[in-house]
Protein backbone atom coordinates (compact mmCIF):
# COMPACT_ATOMS: atom_id res chain seq x y z
CA UNK A 1 0.00 0.00 0.00
CA UNK A 2 1.35 3.00 -1.55
CA UNK A 3 2.18 6.04 1.47
CA UNK A 4 -0.28 8.47 -0.12
CA UNK A 5 -3.21 6.15 -0.50
CA UNK A 6 -6.06 7.98 0.27
CA UNK A 7 -6.80 5.64 3.49
CA UNK A 8 -3.45 6.49 4.82
CA UNK A 9 -4.05 10.45 4.99
CA UNK A 10 -8.02 9.22 6.18
CA UNK A 11 -6.23 7.73 8.98
CA UNK A 12 -3.62 10.13 9.86
CA UNK A 13 -6.35 12.73 9.48
CA UNK A 14 -9.14 11.61 12.05
CA UNK A 15 -5.75 10.27 14.88
CA UNK A 16 -4.60 13.67 14.07
CA UNK A 17 -7.64 15.43 14.72
CA UNK A 18 -8.53 12.88 17.84
CA UNK A 19 -4.93 14.00 19.25
CA UNK A 20 -5.74 17.41 18.60
CA UNK A 21 -9.04 18.03 20.48
CA UNK A 22 -8.49 15.11 23.05
CA UNK A 23 -5.28 17.59 24.15
CA UNK A 24 -8.15 20.67 24.57
CA UNK A 25 -10.54 19.24 26.27
CA UNK A 26 -8.10 16.49 28.70
CA UNK A 27 -6.59 20.32 29.85
CA UNK A 28 -10.64 21.71 29.72
CA UNK A 29 -11.30 18.53 31.87
CA UNK A 30 -7.98 19.42 34.26
CA UNK A 31 -8.84 23.04 34.93
CA UNK A 32 -12.21 22.07 35.85
CA UNK A 33 -12.74 19.26 37.78
CA UNK A 34 -9.38 18.44 39.34
CA UNK A 35 -9.15 18.23 42.98
CA UNK A 36 -5.70 19.46 43.55
CA UNK A 37 -2.60 20.55 41.99
CA UNK A 38 -1.09 17.36 42.07
CA UNK A 39 -4.34 15.67 39.96
CA UNK A 40 -4.40 19.04 37.87
CA UNK A 41 -0.15 18.40 36.32
CA UNK A 42 -1.23 14.54 36.43
CA UNK A 43 -3.67 15.11 33.74
CA UNK A 44 -2.52 18.04 31.96
CA UNK A 45 0.78 15.32 31.71
CA UNK A 46 -1.82 13.40 29.58
CA UNK A 47 -3.26 16.15 27.60
CA UNK A 48 0.16 17.50 26.57
CA UNK A 49 1.23 14.01 25.56
CA UNK A 50 -1.84 13.67 23.70
CA UNK A 51 -0.67 17.28 22.21
CA UNK A 52 2.32 15.66 21.27
CA UNK A 53 1.49 12.95 19.60
CA UNK A 54 -0.92 15.59 17.52
CA UNK A 55 2.42 17.26 16.59
CA UNK A 56 3.65 14.11 15.36
CA UNK A 57 0.46 13.09 12.81
CA UNK A 58 0.38 16.37 11.75
CA UNK A 59 4.01 16.21 10.45
CA UNK A 60 3.45 12.65 8.82
CA UNK A 61 0.56 14.05 6.99
CA UNK A 62 2.85 17.08 5.60
CA UNK A 63 5.69 14.79 4.83
CA UNK A 64 3.23 12.89 2.73
CA UNK A 65 2.14 16.28 0.92
CA UNK A 66 -1.07 16.72 2.04
CA UNK A 67 -2.88 19.46 3.67
CA UNK A 68 -3.06 18.64 7.90
CA UNK A 69 -6.05 20.93 7.95
CA UNK A 70 -7.86 19.30 5.08
CA UNK A 71 -7.27 15.65 6.25
CA UNK A 72 -8.71 16.47 9.79
CA UNK A 73 -11.61 18.65 8.60
CA UNK A 74 -13.69 15.25 7.51
CA UNK A 75 -13.33 13.87 10.74
CA UNK A 76 -14.46 16.97 12.60
CA UNK A 77 -17.98 16.55 13.17
CA UNK A 78 -17.98 13.31 14.17
CA UNK A 79 -15.16 13.96 16.84
CA UNK A 80 -16.86 17.28 18.24
CA UNK A 81 -20.03 15.35 18.56
CA UNK A 82 -18.71 12.44 20.49
CA UNK A 83 -16.66 14.93 22.88
CA UNK A 84 -20.40 16.87 23.22
CA UNK A 85 -21.97 14.23 24.24
CA UNK A 86 -19.46 12.99 26.75
CA UNK A 87 -18.84 16.02 28.58
CA UNK A 88 -17.39 14.97 32.35
CA UNK A 89 -19.44 16.42 35.29
CA UNK A 90 -16.94 15.52 37.68
CA UNK A 91 -13.51 14.36 38.79
CA UNK A 92 -14.18 10.85 38.29
CA UNK A 93 -15.97 10.93 34.98
CA UNK A 94 -13.22 12.92 33.81
CA UNK A 95 -10.79 10.52 35.36
CA UNK A 96 -12.41 7.65 33.51
CA UNK A 97 -12.84 10.22 30.42
CA UNK A 98 -8.87 10.23 29.45
CA UNK A 99 -8.20 6.76 30.38
CA UNK A 100 -11.15 4.93 28.28
CA UNK A 101 -10.25 7.76 25.97
CA UNK A 102 -6.28 7.66 25.14
CA UNK A 103 -6.95 3.74 25.82
CA UNK A 104 -9.47 3.31 22.77
CA UNK A 105 -6.90 5.57 20.66
CA UNK A 106 -4.39 3.00 21.52
CA UNK A 107 -6.50 0.61 20.24
CA UNK A 108 -6.73 2.34 16.79
CA UNK A 109 -3.24 2.84 16.60
CA UNK A 110 -2.94 -0.79 17.20
CA UNK A 111 -5.58 -1.63 14.21
CA UNK A 112 -4.02 0.32 11.87
CA UNK A 113 -0.55 -0.78 12.49
CA UNK A 114 -2.02 -4.55 11.85
CA UNK A 115 -2.28 -3.44 7.96
CA UNK A 116 -0.66 -0.54 7.65
CA UNK A 117 2.80 0.33 5.49
CA UNK A 118 6.02 0.12 7.16
CA UNK A 119 6.50 3.88 7.89
CA UNK A 120 3.57 3.95 8.97
CA UNK A 121 3.78 0.99 11.68
CA UNK A 122 6.78 3.15 12.75
CA UNK A 123 5.01 5.74 13.60
CA UNK A 124 2.63 4.27 15.32
CA UNK A 125 5.67 2.38 17.49
CA UNK A 126 6.07 5.79 18.21
CA UNK A 127 3.19 7.32 19.29
CA UNK A 128 2.43 4.20 21.44
CA UNK A 129 6.01 4.25 23.12
CA UNK A 130 5.16 7.42 25.38
CA UNK A 131 2.32 5.98 26.47
CA UNK A 132 1.16 4.73 29.94
CA UNK A 133 0.44 7.91 31.50
CA UNK A 134 -3.46 7.49 31.69
CA UNK A 135 -2.37 5.17 34.10
CA UNK A 136 -2.46 7.58 37.14
CA UNK A 137 -5.99 7.26 36.45
CA UNK A 138 -6.04 3.50 37.47
CA UNK A 139 -4.74 4.45 41.05
CA UNK A 140 -6.63 7.13 41.60
CA UNK A 141 -9.84 5.75 40.66
CA UNK A 142 -9.35 2.60 42.84
CA UNK A 143 -8.63 4.89 46.03
CA UNK A 144 -12.06 6.34 45.12
CA UNK A 145 -13.95 3.03 44.82
CA UNK A 146 -12.48 1.95 48.12
CA UNK A 147 -13.81 5.16 50.07
CA UNK A 148 -16.98 5.01 48.25
CA UNK A 149 -18.38 1.67 46.31
CA UNK A 150 -21.64 3.29 45.11
CA UNK A 151 -19.66 5.41 42.63
CA UNK A 152 -18.95 2.50 41.19
CA UNK A 153 -22.73 2.10 39.03
CA UNK A 154 -22.73 5.63 38.15
CA UNK A 155 -19.27 5.49 36.33
CA UNK A 156 -19.39 1.99 34.89
CA UNK A 157 -22.90 3.45 32.94
CA UNK A 158 -20.81 6.50 32.03
CA UNK A 159 -17.98 4.34 30.70
CA UNK A 160 -20.36 2.36 28.66
CA UNK A 161 -22.13 5.19 27.48
CA UNK A 162 -18.79 6.69 26.16
CA UNK A 163 -17.97 3.81 24.18
CA UNK A 164 -21.21 3.71 22.49
CA UNK A 165 -20.94 7.13 21.52
CA UNK A 166 -17.53 6.03 20.38
CA UNK A 167 -18.73 3.21 18.30
CA UNK A 168 -21.21 4.96 16.55
CA UNK A 169 -19.15 7.29 15.11
CA UNK A 170 -16.96 5.02 14.40
CA UNK A 171 -19.60 2.93 12.57
CA UNK A 172 -21.10 6.21 10.58
CA UNK A 173 -17.51 6.98 9.51
CA UNK A 174 -16.57 3.37 8.73
CA UNK A 175 -19.14 3.77 5.90
CA UNK A 176 -18.45 6.66 5.25
CA UNK A 177 -14.74 6.54 4.43
CA UNK A 178 -14.17 3.33 2.69
CA UNK A 179 -10.71 3.79 2.02
CA UNK A 180 -9.98 4.03 5.41
CA UNK A 181 -12.08 0.94 6.52
CA UNK A 182 -10.11 -0.64 3.92
CA UNK A 183 -6.69 0.17 5.67
CA UNK A 184 -8.25 -0.69 9.37
CA UNK A 185 -9.17 -3.78 8.25
CA UNK A 186 -7.29 -5.42 5.53
CA UNK A 187 -8.01 -6.77 1.77
CA UNK A 188 -11.67 -7.12 3.15
CA UNK A 189 -12.13 -4.06 3.52
CA UNK A 190 -16.00 -3.92 2.17
CA UNK A 191 -16.65 -6.60 4.41
CA UNK A 192 -19.09 -5.17 7.15
CA UNK A 193 -18.30 -8.33 9.15
CA UNK A 194 -14.88 -8.13 9.33
CA UNK A 195 -15.53 -4.30 10.59
CA UNK A 196 -17.76 -5.68 13.00
CA UNK A 197 -14.93 -7.97 14.10
CA UNK A 198 -12.43 -4.92 14.31
CA UNK A 199 -15.39 -3.78 17.07
CA UNK A 200 -15.67 -6.42 18.68
CA UNK A 201 -11.95 -6.43 19.56
CA UNK A 202 -12.01 -2.81 20.83
CA UNK A 203 -14.61 -3.50 22.66
CA UNK A 204 -13.16 -6.20 24.46
CA UNK A 205 -10.26 -4.12 25.18
CA UNK A 206 -12.52 -1.76 26.68
CA UNK A 207 -13.84 -4.61 28.66
CA UNK A 208 -9.99 -4.99 30.33
CA UNK A 209 -9.86 -1.62 30.91
CA UNK A 210 -13.26 -1.40 32.94
CA UNK A 211 -11.60 -4.25 35.08
CA UNK A 212 -8.27 -2.28 35.97
CA UNK A 213 -9.78 0.50 37.06
CA UNK A 214 -12.84 -1.63 39.04
CA UNK A 215 -15.85 -1.04 37.26
CA UNK A 216 -17.17 -4.31 35.95
CA UNK A 217 -18.52 -3.95 33.02
CA UNK A 218 -22.30 -4.58 33.75
CA UNK A 219 -22.07 -2.78 37.10
CA UNK B 1 22.50 31.69 47.66
CA UNK B 2 21.88 27.78 48.36
CA UNK B 3 19.71 25.90 46.21
CA UNK B 4 17.64 25.26 48.64
CA UNK B 5 16.75 29.02 49.84
CA UNK B 6 13.01 30.29 50.60
CA UNK B 7 13.15 32.72 47.49
CA UNK B 8 14.80 29.56 45.53
CA UNK B 9 11.62 27.88 46.04
CA UNK B 10 9.31 30.48 45.43
CA UNK B 11 10.59 31.22 41.98
CA UNK B 12 10.07 28.08 41.37
CA UNK B 13 6.68 27.44 42.64
CA UNK B 14 5.85 30.97 40.93
CA UNK B 15 6.69 29.90 37.83
CA UNK B 16 5.39 26.27 37.88
CA UNK B 17 1.96 27.41 38.71
CA UNK B 18 2.00 30.22 36.34
CA UNK B 19 3.04 27.82 33.13
CA UNK B 20 0.42 24.70 34.07
CA UNK B 21 -2.13 27.41 34.24
CA UNK B 22 -0.67 28.93 31.13
CA UNK B 23 -1.22 25.65 29.18
CA UNK B 24 -4.66 24.86 30.32
CA UNK B 25 -5.55 28.84 29.74
CA UNK B 26 -4.24 28.52 26.25
CA UNK B 27 -5.53 25.05 25.69
CA UNK B 28 -9.31 26.70 26.36
CA UNK B 29 -8.72 29.47 24.19
CA UNK B 30 -7.55 27.37 21.62
CA UNK B 31 -10.63 25.51 21.82
CA UNK B 32 -13.04 28.08 21.78
CA UNK B 33 -11.61 30.52 19.54
CA UNK B 34 -9.51 29.48 16.80
CA UNK B 35 -11.25 30.41 13.39
CA UNK B 36 -8.95 27.63 11.31
CA UNK B 37 -7.60 24.19 12.77
CA UNK B 38 -3.97 25.44 11.86
CA UNK B 39 -4.62 27.81 14.48
CA UNK B 40 -5.57 26.05 17.25
CA UNK B 41 -2.68 23.75 16.21
CA UNK B 42 -0.76 26.45 16.08
CA UNK B 43 -1.55 28.12 19.93
CA UNK B 44 -2.51 24.65 21.02
CA UNK B 45 1.87 24.32 19.94
CA UNK B 46 2.14 27.26 22.76
CA UNK B 47 0.32 25.62 24.99
CA UNK B 48 1.85 22.12 24.57
CA UNK B 49 5.12 24.28 25.12
CA UNK B 50 4.28 25.86 28.72
CA UNK B 51 3.43 22.41 29.90
CA UNK B 52 6.71 21.38 29.05
CA UNK B 53 8.21 24.57 31.55
CA UNK B 54 5.43 23.03 34.12
CA UNK B 55 7.50 19.66 33.88
CA UNK B 56 11.08 21.41 34.30
CA UNK B 57 10.15 23.27 37.07
CA UNK B 58 8.26 20.93 39.29
CA UNK B 59 10.81 18.22 38.93
CA UNK B 60 13.40 20.88 39.22
CA UNK B 61 11.20 21.66 42.90
CA UNK B 62 11.08 18.18 43.79
CA UNK B 63 14.56 18.01 43.26
CA UNK B 64 15.25 20.46 45.98
CA UNK B 65 13.46 18.17 48.18
CA UNK B 66 10.63 20.64 48.00
CA UNK B 67 6.54 19.63 47.40
CA UNK B 68 5.45 20.94 44.21
CA UNK B 69 1.60 21.75 45.24
CA UNK B 70 3.35 23.80 48.44
CA UNK B 71 5.57 25.38 46.59
CA UNK B 72 2.79 26.66 43.76
CA UNK B 73 0.16 26.93 46.66
CA UNK B 74 0.90 30.36 47.74
CA UNK B 75 0.65 31.90 44.10
CA UNK B 76 -2.75 30.21 43.20
CA UNK B 77 -4.89 33.21 43.70
CA UNK B 78 -2.61 35.79 42.37
CA UNK B 79 -2.47 34.18 39.28
CA UNK B 80 -5.78 32.55 39.07
CA UNK B 81 -7.22 35.74 39.85
CA UNK B 82 -5.13 37.43 36.77
CA UNK B 83 -6.78 34.76 34.57
CA UNK B 84 -10.39 35.89 35.74
CA UNK B 85 -9.50 39.49 34.72
CA UNK B 86 -7.85 38.73 31.32
CA UNK B 87 -10.34 36.13 29.87
CA UNK B 88 -9.87 36.42 25.93
CA UNK B 89 -13.37 37.33 24.07
CA UNK B 90 -12.44 36.42 20.55
CA UNK B 91 -9.23 34.94 18.58
CA UNK B 92 -7.52 38.89 19.00
CA UNK B 93 -7.54 39.15 22.43
CA UNK B 94 -6.35 35.41 22.76
CA UNK B 95 -3.47 35.71 20.23
CA UNK B 96 -2.50 38.58 22.23
CA UNK B 97 -3.18 37.41 25.48
CA UNK B 98 -0.63 34.31 24.20
CA UNK B 99 1.99 36.89 22.74
CA UNK B 100 1.88 38.81 26.01
CA UNK B 101 1.68 36.44 28.61
CA UNK B 102 4.42 34.52 26.87
CA UNK B 103 6.45 37.35 26.97
CA UNK B 104 6.06 38.38 30.32
CA UNK B 105 7.05 35.07 32.04
CA UNK B 106 9.96 35.23 29.41
CA UNK B 107 10.82 38.80 31.52
CA UNK B 108 10.84 37.01 34.76
CA UNK B 109 12.88 34.11 33.67
CA UNK B 110 15.92 36.30 32.51
CA UNK B 111 15.27 38.72 36.12
CA UNK B 112 15.30 35.71 38.04
CA UNK B 113 18.92 34.51 35.76
CA UNK B 114 20.37 38.05 36.55
CA UNK B 115 20.69 37.16 40.35
CA UNK B 116 20.19 33.29 41.01
CA UNK B 117 22.60 30.51 41.63
CA UNK B 118 24.37 28.48 38.46
CA UNK B 119 22.09 25.72 38.56
CA UNK B 120 19.20 28.14 38.48
CA UNK B 121 20.82 29.61 35.69
CA UNK B 122 21.00 26.68 33.73
CA UNK B 123 17.04 25.56 34.02
CA UNK B 124 16.23 29.07 32.97
CA UNK B 125 17.91 28.83 30.10
CA UNK B 126 16.50 25.23 29.46
CA UNK B 127 13.13 26.57 29.16
CA UNK B 128 13.70 30.00 27.58
CA UNK B 129 15.70 27.48 24.84
CA UNK B 130 12.54 26.26 23.07
CA UNK B 131 11.21 29.65 23.12
CA UNK B 132 9.63 31.57 19.57
CA UNK B 133 6.20 29.28 19.26
CA UNK B 134 4.06 32.32 20.52
CA UNK B 135 6.10 34.30 17.47
CA UNK B 136 3.24 33.77 15.26
CA UNK B 137 1.03 35.71 17.11
CA UNK B 138 2.72 38.59 15.10
CA UNK B 139 2.14 37.42 12.09
CA UNK B 140 -1.37 36.50 12.34
CA UNK B 141 -2.22 39.52 14.42
CA UNK B 142 -0.13 42.41 11.26
CA UNK B 143 -2.42 40.40 9.16
CA UNK B 144 -5.83 41.42 11.47
CA UNK B 145 -4.38 44.68 11.24
CA UNK B 146 -4.09 45.79 7.70
CA UNK B 147 -7.76 43.94 7.14
CA UNK B 148 -9.00 46.21 9.78
CA UNK B 149 -7.14 48.69 11.83
CA UNK B 150 -9.82 49.63 13.89
CA UNK B 151 -8.35 46.58 15.96
CA UNK B 152 -5.58 48.34 16.98
CA UNK B 153 -6.97 50.72 19.44
CA UNK B 154 -9.01 47.99 21.32
CA UNK B 155 -6.53 45.47 21.20
CA UNK B 156 -4.00 47.92 22.39
CA UNK B 157 -6.17 48.87 25.54
CA UNK B 158 -6.33 44.73 26.32
CA UNK B 159 -3.07 44.47 26.28
CA UNK B 160 -2.30 47.45 28.54
CA UNK B 161 -5.00 46.04 30.76
CA UNK B 162 -3.49 42.94 31.29
CA UNK B 163 -0.07 44.41 31.75
CA UNK B 164 -1.48 46.29 34.43
CA UNK B 165 -3.31 44.04 36.06
CA UNK B 166 0.07 41.62 36.14
CA UNK B 167 2.03 44.15 37.79
CA UNK B 168 -0.72 44.67 40.29
CA UNK B 169 -0.59 41.08 41.51
CA UNK B 170 2.89 41.35 41.16
CA UNK B 171 3.39 43.98 43.10
CA UNK B 172 1.32 42.52 45.53
CA UNK B 173 3.34 39.00 45.70
CA UNK B 174 6.58 40.90 45.95
CA UNK B 175 5.19 42.99 49.01
CA UNK B 176 3.69 39.09 50.73
CA UNK B 177 6.83 37.14 49.69
CA UNK B 178 10.42 39.21 50.74
CA UNK B 179 12.38 36.24 49.79
CA UNK B 180 11.45 35.92 46.32
CA UNK B 181 11.41 39.66 46.04
CA UNK B 182 15.37 39.81 47.42
CA UNK B 183 15.97 36.78 44.91
CA UNK B 184 14.67 38.86 41.79
CA UNK B 185 16.05 42.09 42.85
CA UNK B 186 19.52 40.71 44.31
CA UNK B 187 20.90 42.07 47.25
CA UNK B 188 18.85 45.22 47.53
CA UNK B 189 16.19 42.83 48.27
CA UNK B 190 14.19 45.15 50.67
CA UNK B 191 14.58 47.90 48.58
CA UNK B 192 11.27 48.72 46.55
CA UNK B 193 12.59 51.41 44.89
CA UNK B 194 15.03 48.51 43.00
CA UNK B 195 11.75 46.88 42.33
CA UNK B 196 9.87 49.29 41.05
CA UNK B 197 13.14 49.25 38.44
CA UNK B 198 12.49 45.59 37.62
CA UNK B 199 8.53 46.29 37.10
CA UNK B 200 9.71 49.18 34.86
CA UNK B 201 11.87 46.74 32.87
CA UNK B 202 8.87 44.52 32.55
CA UNK B 203 7.30 47.44 31.27
CA UNK B 204 9.06 48.51 28.83
CA UNK B 205 9.86 44.85 27.50
CA UNK B 206 6.27 45.20 26.72
CA UNK B 207 6.42 48.40 24.70
CA UNK B 208 8.49 46.29 22.53
CA UNK B 209 6.47 43.31 21.41
CA UNK B 210 3.36 45.83 21.42
CA UNK B 211 4.99 47.70 18.85
CA UNK B 212 5.92 44.12 17.49
CA UNK B 213 2.28 43.30 16.87
CA UNK B 214 1.84 46.78 15.26
CA UNK B 215 -0.28 48.21 18.86
CA UNK B 216 1.66 51.19 19.73
CA UNK B 217 1.29 51.37 23.79
CA UNK B 218 -0.78 54.33 23.63
CA UNK B 219 -2.67 53.50 20.98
Amino acid sequence: MSDSSPGIVDLLGVLAYAELTAFLRLAEDAALFAPTLNDRAALGDVAATEYGHFRVLRDRIASLGADPEEAMAPFVEAIDAWHAQTRPKDWYEALVKAYVGVGIAGDFYREAARHADPSTTALVDEVLADGGRSEFAVERMRAALDADPRLCGRLALWARRMVGEALSQGQRLAAARPHLAALLVGEQGEDLAEIGRMFARLTEEHGRRMTALGLTPNG
